[in-house]
């Protein structure tokens, strides 16, 4: 008998026939002789409604009242989906956020957990029920209901694991696991058995939108077993997410091929290369909340440099701006800039032990004559910015160069 | 300076535009030097809408789980009415019943109020904050979410003001008071200014919906002075409900004229004039929970008598296949139903001081050929039951004897 805590989407609980699915499922689980803690979403499309209702009234909506708002989504689903689980003759209780209770910071919308009181569920669970809880809320000190923001019912559940001690954190999800990349680029992609954490952390910052970041960072921190399923299969064991150490010895070298299309490039030309002149340029645009993501300075040549970095390219035409004001303070030549960039990695915790997997990337790409714009490496992942347009063919080449369709021995 | 408790019913918050209406004339009543709570209802038809997706995963919903999903509509009103009274510059903060807290019984779905905390609400009001509270919720000692009920806004409402010691509690409803009869029969019927809580209640189990009955006898234990407003004219004082001392000695004797046209007749023909027929009788209509209105035993004849009594109209079918049923057992000779029948009430205080009450009212309706088939009398009403056909005209010429189209000297 294991504790699991399953966690169901928006769209897995998106009308009320979909809810019975899911506790069709629930149920199965717990006939195996499991006890199940399940934490669920608003119903796909809520969430907004309760927003929009907000913005009728008030375009920049009050913190604390959108909370009380918006988390009246998940509190239907959790109220909806304890019915359905007594339809089919299971006990069952729910729990709003302040109930269970999940104590968060009062940062009302983007609220951090600070603990959670397993007392009440553990109480339901040795009594039989499965207990179901609602995903994205807590409770700060005074009282106040909080929100953690989107997505945070991932987050919500790996929180109530960790505190649980559950056996296994399962995220359902729409698709039915991790894949090497993206199936709709390269048909051959290949659901991973396993990823590892860090793996999973660098894929997800690198836009694999399968789990959010921050679930997986504390999922991670407090070593809580995490498993992507697809809610709609009712086979399959998804992808398990590993500590690196809990893997068998023999490892595939390289996990998968991520990408990013949500990159832009900008570049300033003819700087005087001395010391400060990085923080003279990046200082205005960071003030200004712009995220940076690579950056690059070229070896200088007569006193003077290039330096290139890579934003969001909804945060292009704010950065382009800061720029053209820092020119003449720096004394550069030229600010240019590129929207049409992609960025491309190769990830792998195997990296650690093997050499030359940059130079048999490199080398894959030169053979499909794609140039690479800007390169950056850490421990576990290649990453290079190449024109957007080879963006496909690229992430093809990649993916049949590391033998990424080919089930490891 | 007062402090003034509001509810405002589900038309009145029905909309985002009506809530901002709702918004401005509660920051009125605050820059008028007041300090105001206001409790809400749900939007119209979302209540509905809840309990529909409750009903469509499970015909008779679980009630601790219906109330779980219920209580949100409410949730969300404090929220938006929140944001409406922040978007025009007012403070403002809002409440769940659970963070008041209002603590009920465990009765889910027909919650009983055991107690109010004041301490929050005290401590927001005094530091200028408007209070806004969801009506109709509470928690219950587990910390699970109770409701009290439809209708149990006004009975939140009415509570908050009693812990509170309030001076006024407002109802604002999409009636501006209470009327001598309902207008669209009799176009002179007149607002009152004042009608006591016992009339009050009197008209209200007679059919006149204006309050929840159970709110107008928590106000007359707790003494909350309570007024009828309506949320949609901007003028108008309504109609207080006082308590009979409050009143100047010159009452008006008649305060209005009620009916109800959800009635039904049953008569059992020709039973044995014995003890306990009435027991016999009407136990097993009690039993299956069918609420019985008027009774009338005839004068025995012959150790042989007539027994008849109305029941809501809704339940005839029920009542009378319980009759049936009974028949033989009494002896009857015949069971009789009539489902073509009203009651017609002349209701007043001052009933207790004047005689010729009744004879007045047997001679109008006398006078226009309108038979009377049952009669029922407390202290302050006069009850008739006629033919349905004659309502209209009843309450006119009802109305018009007892002079109620005339403002009193």
């Amino acid at each position: 008998m294991a504790l699991i805590v399953q966690k169901y989407g928006g769209t897995s609980v998106g009308t009320t026939e979909r809810i019975k699915c899911v506790a069709t499922r629930v149920a199965k689980w717990q006939a195996q002789g499991h006890q199940v803690v399940v934490v669920v979403s608003a119903m796909s499309g809520e969430t907004n409604r309760l927003i929009g209702l907000a913005k009728e009234i008030q375009s920049s909506p009050d913190a604390r009242e959108l909370d009380v708002i918006a988390s009246t989504g998940e509190q239907v689903t959790i109220g909806l989906l304890s019915l359905a689980l007594k339809a089919i003759g299971r006990k069952a209780v729910s729990y709003t956020g302040g109930q269970v209770r999940v104590l968060t910071d009062s940062a009302f919308s983007k609220a951090r957990i600070l603990s959670i009181d397993d007392h009440n569920i553990r109480r339901d669970l040795a009594d039989g029920n499965i207990v179901v809880v609602a995903g994205f809320q807590g409770v700060d000190e005074a009282g106040s209901i909080t929100t953690l923001g989107r997505g945070g019912s991932d987050t919500s559940a790996v929180a109530i694991a960790a505190a649980l001690k559950a056996d296994e954190c399962q995220i359902y999800t729409d698709v039915d696991g991790v894949y090497t990349t993206d199936p709709r680029i390269v048909p051959e992609a290949r659901r991973l058995t396993t990823v590892t954490f860090e793996e999973m952390l660098e894929m997800a910052s690198l836009g694999s939108k399968v789990l959010q970041i921050r679930s997986v960072e504390f999922a991670g921190k407090y070593k809580v077993k995490l498993r992507v399923l697809s809610s709609f299969l009712d086979e399959g064991d998804g992808t398990l997410i590993t500590f690196e150490d809990d893997r068998h010895m023999e490892q595939p070298i390289i996990s998968g091929i991520a990408f990013n299309r949500d990159e832009a490039k900008l570049t300033v030309h003819g700087v005087p290369d001395r010391p400060g002149i990085a923080y003279q340029i990046l200082g205005p645009v960071a003030e200004a909340n712009i995220d940076i993501d690579m950056i690059i300075q070229n070896v200088g040549h007569d006193g003077m440099t290039d330096f290139s970095f890579t934003v969001g390219r909804g945060d292009y035409d704010r950065a382009k701006a800061i720029l053209d004001q820092v020119q003449s303070r720096v004394g550069a030549r030229e600010i240019a800039g590129d929207k049409t960039i992609a960025k491309v990695s190769v990830v792998g915790v195997g990296m650690r032990s093997h050499v030359g997997i940059a130079s048999k990337m490199f080398r894959t790409l030169a053979e499909e004559s794609i140039n690479i714009k800007m390169i950056s490496t850490s421990e576990i992942k290649i990453s290079v910015v190449i024109d957007e347009k080879y963006l496909e063919l690229a992430v093809r080449v990649l993916h049949k160069a590391f033998e990424l369709d080919q089930v490891p021995a």
